[in-house]
C-alpha cells in the first residue's frame, strides 16, 4: 500500500498537472472497450478516474475486471476536463485523473442494496447490513455531524471552563425512575451492579468535590420498552455547575446551542429564547414540550359552553373537565365531513371518546353535526373566540384536562405536518419552567418526582413540600427544540434538611432514604455548594441538526425495538459455564404479564 | 446567590481596588478578634480574604461563626497587601480582599480527615469520602490533568481528520479474550448482552462502512479478578484507519504523544521512538514493556556456562533453558551476603528455584557462594561478558528462558527503583513489534490469539498459518513508556479467506467461526479496506503524565480489588420483583472454586 497523497473529494483544478495516489470504492463504472471510466469514491467524496488502453494497457486490463464497490489503489496525473465534460454536479467536476497503475486492494461480492441516498428497503435489512447502510452519503454526512456536533459541544464547554470527567457505569441499582440494566457481579453473591440511567448522583458529588464545573458526553441505559424516539442505550450531554444560577446557566445554554445551530446549518438564533411556565405551555400548546414554529393555540371555551344543550361539553365541565378547541385556518373546503369525523379516532389514540368540529361560515355562523346545539349568538361568540374566519374548522376535545391538552397537542403537531405550515430550516428553542416538583402516582398510591428526588422547589414553595406538595414547583427547566424535548435541567437540593424532606414528600422511610442515598446526605453535610445542571439527548438534537426523523439514524450500530442488534445478533444466549460462574439460573420460560 | 465577578485563584495585583463577589470554601481561619483571615478556595486557587470589625461589624460577625470548610459568597475590596505580609508562595500572595458582605452558602461539619495532598489515610477510607478525597489539591489537579489529556487528544485527533463514533455497550458476547461483564435480557428470555472489553469489531465494521478514521475514546470492561493496575472499567483511546499502514500510524502515534508530553509536562520528545522486536525486548530486557529510561541488559552466558562444573546452570542449558544474568553497578560494598542472599526469594515470586550472584572484584576475579565453580579464565570471561568492573554484583537466573526473562526483567526494574537509577522527567517512549501472533495454550491444548484474532500476521509468516503456527509474527506494535504498556495495535486482516484461516489455526471449527463472526466474515467480502489501529489506556497514560503510581488515582470513583464501590455500596441487593421480571434466580452460595 503507498501513501495516500490526497483523497479523492478534495481535487480540483488545483492539482492539473500533478501525479496523486488515490484510495477508495468504485462507485460506477463505465467500460467503453478502449476507455474505461471509474468514479472513486473515499471518505471526502468522488473524482473521475479514466483508464486508457493507448496509454496504459495493463491498467485497462486491470480495470476490466473491477466491478462496484471494490478497492482501489490508483496512481495517476490529474487532468483538467474538456469544456464540454466538466461536471457541474460534483466538487472534482473540472477535472479526472488518467490513470496509470492501479491495485486492486480488496474485491466485493455484489451489493443487496445500492449504496445510495434514497432507499426502498426495510429498516431490518438496513440494519443487517449496517456496514453497506452506513456508507449511504446521507448516513456518512449524518455521523460525521454527529462527531462535528460533540467536537463543537466539547470545545465551547472548555472555553466556559468545564472539565470532562468520567463517572462508573457499573454502578448501584437504585429504586427510583425507570428500569435499570442490572450486571451480575461474579464475586458479590446474588449481587448485582446496575448500568446507569443517568450520571446525576455522581455528578452532584463532583460538585461537592469542588470541581464546579463538570461535563461528560455519557452514555445511559434504560431497560424500558421501546418506543420509536427510544433506544435502551443513548448519549446524554451531562452538565453541573457550582455557584452558576438558574439564569447564568440558561444564558450559557442558549450561547451553546445558537453556536451549533450557526456552524452546523448556518441559521442565526436569537437569545434570549423565549420561556413558557409549565402551566401556559400546557393551556397554549397542549404540550410540555410544544411546537413553537406555528401558531393553532388551544382557546378554553369551557365557560362558553358550560351551560349549553350539548352534553357532552357541559358535562365534561360539569364533571370537573374542561373544553378547549383549536382554530384550524382555510381547511373547511378541502376536508370533508368524512375526512373530519375520522380524526374522531385519531383524538381516541389520546384517550379522548370523541372530537367535535365546526366548520365556519361566517364572522357568525358555523355548520356541523354539532352547530345545532349552539344558537346564533353563541355561535358567533365562540367564533370570536378563535377570531376564525370563514373557510376555518374548529376542533374540540371535551374531557378531563389532561386528556384535553393530549388530543388538541397531538391535533395542531398533525395539521401542522399535514398542511405544511411549518417554515424548514428553523430552529425554535423555547424554555418550560415551573415544571410541578411531584405528581400523584395514582397507581402507587404516592407522590413521585418528576424530574427527579435532586430537583430543588422554587424557593417560595419550600416550605408546601410536605404540607401541599402537589402545590410545589420545580427550580426546573426543559429545553425544548421544534415539538421535541431536547434534555432538562434543574436547580439542585444541597442540603440535607431539604433533601430528607424530600425524600419524605416521595414516600421514603427515613431507613430506606439512608440505605439508599445515604452517602449523598452525608455528603451534603461536609460544605455542598449551591448547584444546577442540565442534560441533553445528544442523539435527538443530531437527529434535528441532520434534519432526520429517525433516532436510529442518528446512532452507527442502534438497537431495533425489541433492543436486538441485527447485526451481531445481540443479546445472546451464553455457555452454561459463564451463569454458573455468576451462580445465576434462568428460570422455565413463563407467559410474560402485560 | 449573585454571580462570581472572579475565581480565586486568577485574583492578582491587577484587581487592586476592584469590588469583587467571590464564592469558595474556606480552607483556613485565623481569629485575632477584631480582624478574621479566611483563606478562601476555589477551583481555580486560593486567596486572602479579610474581616474587619472596625469596617464591618455585621460581616465579622458572620466570619467568627465560620469553620473549615464552610461555603462561603463574599463580597469586598481587592487590597495590596503590605510589603511584611506578602505571600510569595501562593499566586494571589501579594493582595487580598476586605470583605463587607457575607454570606454561608453552606455550613460543613468537621471533617473526617483534613484537605490536603499529603496523606496517611488508607485507601478505604479515602475512596469511602471520595467526595472529600476529591478535593485535595493533587487529586484535583489530576483529574484536570486527564481532562485536559482528553481535550488534547481529541484535538490531534481532529486535526489529523477523525471522526469520533460512538459504538454500542450493549453488545455480544464473544467466546475469545477476557471474561465479559454480561447484562441479562428482559425481553429475550436466557438472552444476554456483554459489555464491551474493547470497540474491535464495530471499529472494524466502520472501516467496512468507509469511515477512514476512526476514533473513540471508550469505556470498555473485563470482569477479571484485579490487581493493582486493574479496573473492571477502563477507559480506552481507540483509533482506527483504512489506507493508513503501520509507518503512517505509528508516525501520526508518535506526533501525538509527543505533543501531549510537551503540552502537558513541558518534556520534548524526540521522534521517531525507539523499536524492538519482541525478540529483542525479551532478550535485552526480560520484559516486553520494558523500560528503557536504564541500561542493565540482560547478558547470555549459556555457551559460557553449559560446560562449568555448577550444576544449575549446566542442566539449566542442558534442558533447553537459558543462563542469563545482569551486572548491577558498585553495590558490592553495601550489599552484604545476606542482603544478596535474600533476593533469592523475590526471584522465587517469579517463578525461579533461586538466584546465583558473583561480586566482582577486579577485572578478572568474582567472589561468592558460586565463584569455586569458575576457573580463572572462566571468571574472566563471565566479567568480560559483562563489562563488569570492581565493585559490581552479578546475578543470574538459570531456568527455562521464560523464567529466566521474569526473574531479570523484574530485578533490573527493582535495582533501578531501589537504587534511584531513574532520572525524573524522562518520557522514553518505545515501540515493541513484532510480536508472535500465537501463543500455544497448554491448559485448552489449542493456539490462541497474542492480542487478538483479527491481528494480521507479517506478510512473509502468511503462508505458515496453518502449518507452523507458531512461528508466525504479527503485524502488531505495542507502545511501551517508562517501563508501563500505553497499549497496542496492529494491522488486521481483511480478508475473509486468511480470517478463516485464523480462527482454523485457533481451532474454531468452521460452524462456530460462523455462529460467532459470522457477520464479520461477511462483511470482509463487500470492499473491506486494507486498515490497522491502536487502542491506548487512557487511565494509565494520565497515571504517568500526572507522576503518580495507582490508577485508582486517575479515576474519579473507582473500584476497589474486589470490584466495590465503597462509596456507593456498588454492587448490591435488588429486589426478588426485578430479577423475576428478568427471569433470574440466584443460586444458593457454594464455595468458589480456585
Amino acid at each position: 500500500m503507498k501513501k495516500r497523497t490526497h483523497t479523492c473529494g478534495e481535487l480540483s483544478e488545483q492539482q492539473t498537472g500533478e501525479r496523486v495516489v488515490l484510495q477508495g470504492w468504485v462507485k460506477r463504472r463505465r467500460d467503453l472497450g478502449q476507455v474505461i471510466f471509474i468514479d472513486l469514491r473515499d471518505r471526502e467524496g468522488q473524482v473521475q478516474i479514466v483508464f486508457n488502453g493507448e496509454v496504459q494497457p495493463e491498467a485497462l486490463k486491470t480495470a476490466e475486471n473491477v466491478r462496484s464497490e471494490f478497492v482501489l489503489e490508483v496512481e495517476g496525473e490529474v487532468l483538467k476536463r474538456d469544456e464540454e465534460n466538466v461536471n457541474e454536479k460534483i466538487s472534482t467536476g473540472q477535472i479526472e485523473v488518467l490513470i496509470d497503475k492501479v491495485e486492486v486492494l480488496n474485491a466485493s461480492k455484489g451489493l443487496p442494496f445500492m449504496i445510495e441516498d434514497e432507499t426502498e428497503l426495510s429498516e431490518d435489512v438496513r440494519l443487517r447490513y449496517r456496514y453497506l447502510d452506513l456508507r449511504r452519503p446521507n448516513m456518512h454526512e449524518t455521523m460525521k455531524l454527529r462527531s462535528r456536533t460533540t467536537k463543537l459541544i466539547r470545545d465551547f464547554l472548555d472555553e466556559e471552563q468545564f472539565m470532562e470527567i468520567e463517572t462508573p457505569m457499573l454502578t448501584k441499582s437504585t429504586p427510583e425512575g425507570a428500569r435499570d440494566y442490572l450486571v451480575p457481579s461474579r464475586v458479590h453473591h446474588g449481587e448485582f451492579y446496575a448500568l446507569p440511567q443517568s450520571p446525576q448522583l455522581f455528578k452532584q458529588l463532583l460538585m461537592v468535590s469542588g470541581f464546579e464545573r463538570y461535563f461528560q458526553i455519557a452514555r445511559c441505559f434504560r431497560d424500558e420498552d421501546l418506543r420509536a424516539d427510544r433506544q435502551p442505550e443513548f448519549t446524554q450531554v451531562d452538565i453541573e455547575a457550582s455557584f452558576m444560577g438558574k439564569e447564568e446557566l440558561l444564558e450559557m445554554m442558549e450561547k451553546m446551542m445558537a453556536g451549533l445551530v450557526k456552524k452546523l446549518r448556518g441559521v442565526e438564533v436569537s437569545a434570549p429564547f423565549k420561556r413558557l411556565t409549565y402551566d401556559e405551555a400546557m393551556n397554549r400548546y397542549g404540550s410540555d414540550k410544544p411546537d413553537t414554529r406555528f401558531g393553532m393555540e388551544l382557546v378554553d371555551v369551557s365557560e362558553q359552553v358550560k351551560n349549553s344543550d350539548f352534553k357532552v361539553f357541559a358535562s365534561a365541565v360539569s364533571g370537573g373537565g374542561s373544553v378547549k378547541g383549536i382554530c384550524v385556518k382555510g381547511i373547511a373546503g378541502s376536508y370533508s365531513r368524512k375526512d373530519l369525523d375520522s380524526l374522531g379516532s385519531f383524538a381516541e389514540i389520546y384517550g379522548a371518546k370523541g372530537l367535535a368540529w365546526l366548520k365556519v361560515e361566517s364572522k357568525t355562523e358555523v355548520k356541523g353535526p354539532v352547530a345545532k346545539f349552539f344558537d346564533e349568538a353563541a355561535q358567533a361568540e365562540l367564533i370570536e373566540s378563535f377570531q376564525a374566519e370563514a373557510g376555518d374548522v374548529l376542533f374540540f376535545a371535551a374531557d378531563k384536562i389532561k386528556v384535553v391538552w393530549d388530543v388538541l397537542g397531538a391535533l395542531r403537531t398533525k395539521f401542522a405536518r399535514d398542511l405544511n405550515l411549518i417554515e424548514p430550516n428553523t430552529f425554535d428553542f423555547l424554555w418550560v419552567t415551573e415544571f410541578p416538583l411531584l405528581s400523584y402516582d395514582e397507581e402507587e398510591g404516592r407522590y413521585a418526582a418528576e424530574h427527579h428526588p435532586f430537583t430543588r422547589p422554587v424557593k417560595e414553595d419550600e416550605n408546601k413540600l410536605v404540607s401541599n406538595p402537589e402545590e410545589v414547583r420545580a427550580e426546573a427547566y426543559d429545553l425544548v427544540l421544534n415539538g421535541y424535548e431536547l434534555g432538562g435541567g434543574s436547580q439542585r437540593i444541597f442540603e440535607r434538611k431539604l433533601q430528607e424532606q424530600m425524600f419524605q414528600a416521595l414516600g421514603f422511610s427515613e431507613e430506606e432514604a439512608k440505605k439508599q442515598f445515604g452517602f449523598l446526605l452525608d455528603a451534603f453535610e461536609y460544605g455542598t455548594p449551591p448547584h444546577g445542571g442540565i442534560a441533553l439527548g445528544l442523539d435527538r438534537l443530531v437527529m434535528i441538526l441532520a434534519d432526520r426523523h429517525n433516532l436510529r439514524d442518528t446512532i452507527a450500530f442502534p438497537k431495533t425495538a425489541s433492543a436486538s442488534c441485527l447485526l451481531t445478533n445481540a443479546p445472546s444466549g451464553v455457555e452454561k459455564e459463564k451463569l454458573d460462574e455468576l451462580q445465576l439460573q434462568i428460570k422455565p420460560k413463563k407467559e410474560k404479564k402485560e
